[in-house]
């Protein structure tokens, strides 16, 4: 199935949505559960309600279905507990670690990379990215991502597996200009990492089909820069699965329901798939033509971003988001 | 005034909870907000009916007061949307580095050291503090903490003291064994810092007297160690104040309402004040004795923080947590 949470006056948490296989319908489920955040702490007790409602609504049964206008969904869950962001593409860590001249970690293969990203305001899919100043080098990054229920602290990467209930597209917005210096210090991220945006829609295992396996989403993410091609990089080349990020999320704590976990920059090493973000653009910019063309974004520049299925068919709706001086 | 929450098994969020000057008496203010978490989105608007019921309850009118039990409270907040945890007190930097070898930063007098920490989810402040590996090498950390409102993003220091609401301590649980290897990755802490807790109680500014100034607290930080006295560093002696801390927070994103800024572990360069973490003391014994002596914590280990004021009496209520092996 498909949830949604449309932007309300009333909650920060929005208005629980189920939305229609094809994303051309929704209908509200408050009567269900308030929220999305409030869902996935019951999943077991909501699920089977709005697993109806959502059979409902594709049968063109459900009484108050309404047309879907994605500006007026929020992220799918527009605020939660935990956003822990890995950097599950080896590709990615090795372009953007050459681009700083940063040494690669010597557990590149064996430990994922891990930060905690800002999760109590998620920017709604199409809301503008606020840049207060255009030389902390605004990037996009394109992610696929997961959302748990409640997960045991000590979880096996095999039994996490287990633990994921939806799925989602992030666009993990990065202050590159920040970066260095804030790494240099020791702590890892912070200003670097301002809020993110999640697709307008989240799905559940059985909408991914057989592009679902091995714990990763075996199909490309769509980017458009400016309204031009930029990025169909496949997602499944993840080198850790979800089930290893969550496990490492997980060594030394329980993970709250509702926790998002990223992929980090979905990347592959074949540059006729584009890139996911622009420092990667960049820095291949540099390899084959030895200097850097791409500048980082500005006012009034836009990416998008999504992912098809087999039939062409938008899966999570549309991250839409354009650069905006504030 | 005095906020605190009852644990609940309705709610994750605890029951809302006015409690007296002298922390003996405590009266739910479920009938103005359902939890702290919901009083932080709407300061202005709950404040002076929770003010008003403090008066009442401190002048013994206040119908439904009760005794007051720590163990019935959890963390002050129990779960919020940002924990940034500063380091702010330079003579903690200075001993752990010196204790894994690393450099200090060159921004250490000028840019505040900062991270994203657990934040959905806060022990309680007499919770076990769960201990799977004895060779993660588990310590405290004892701190003071603010909790804010909504803040502007690019807001400057003076006037991020402003959006203080409500001050705390916090019992930073840190993984001394799991933060080598996790800094040299780049990214951060993540497995080294699981959750933390909270004071029971949350005071409004006035409830610190004289001893708030220069957006400091200006009094000493009483830790015990297995029942013995282990630190009494003043808690005023803070580098950054709450107000650049803040500030550094919200450089590029605004703040979420409930928003938590810890200070870092509390650390004075008289020895004599004892610490407020065990790396510390470990790292003293070593530069004072040429051996370390103390171990990190080990199942049935106790550590107790809390703040007096000038008649000795607790301002925010004990965090008093032992660990358990899980």
């Amino acid at each position: 199935m498909k949830l949604g949470s449309l932007k309300s006056s009333e909650s920060k948490d929005g208005q629980l949505c189920v939305v229609s296989r094809d994303l051309k319908t929704a209908v509200k489920a408050t009567h269900v559960a308030a929220s999305l955040r409030e869902v996935m702490e019951k999943w077991s007790e909501k699920e089977s309600a709005l697993q109806k409602l959502y059979t409902d609504l594709n049968e063109g049964k459900a009484s108050g279905a309404f047309a879907v206008k994605e500006e007026d969904f929020h992220s799918a869950l527009p605020r939660t507990w935990l956003f822990a962001d890995g950097s599950a593409f080896i590709y990615h860590i090795k372009l953007v670690r050459m681009a700083r001249k940063a040494a690669l970690p010597e557990t590149l293969a064996t430990v994922p990379l891990m930060y905690q990203g800002e999760c109590g305001q998620f920017l709604a899919p199409t809301e503008d990215i606020p840049q207060r100043d255009f030389s902390h080098g605004t990037d996009f990054e394109g992610e696929v991502g997961v959302i748990t229920d409640n997960v045991p602290m000590g979880v096996t990467p095999e039994e996490a597996l287990k633990y994921i209930r939806l799925y989602v597209l992030i666009n993990d917005v990065s202050l590159r200009g920040l970066i260095p210096e804030e790494l240099a210090q020791g702590f890892g991220f912070f200003q670097s990492k301002p809020a993110s945006a999640l697709s307008p829609f989240a799905v559940t295992a059985d909408e991914l089909g057989a592009a679902l396996k091995d714990g990763r989403i075996h199909l490309p993410l769509h980017v458009k820069y400016n309204g031009e091609f930029f990025g169909k990089a496949n997602a499944g080349a993840m080198h850790f699965h979800f089930g290893q990020l969550i496990a490492h999320a997980a060594k030394t704590r329980n993970l709250a329901a509702g926790t998002v976990i990223g992929s980090g920059t979905v990347s592959n090493e074949e540059h006729g798939n584009g890139s996911s973000c622009l420092a990667e653009k960049r820095m291949i910019e540099q390899i084959e033509a030895g200097a850097i063309k791409t500048p980082f974004m500005k006012s009034g520049d836009t990416v998008e971003m999504q992912m098809l299925n087999e039939k062409g068919e938008s899966i999570f709706g549309r991250i839409f988001q354009k650069v905006k001086a504030v």
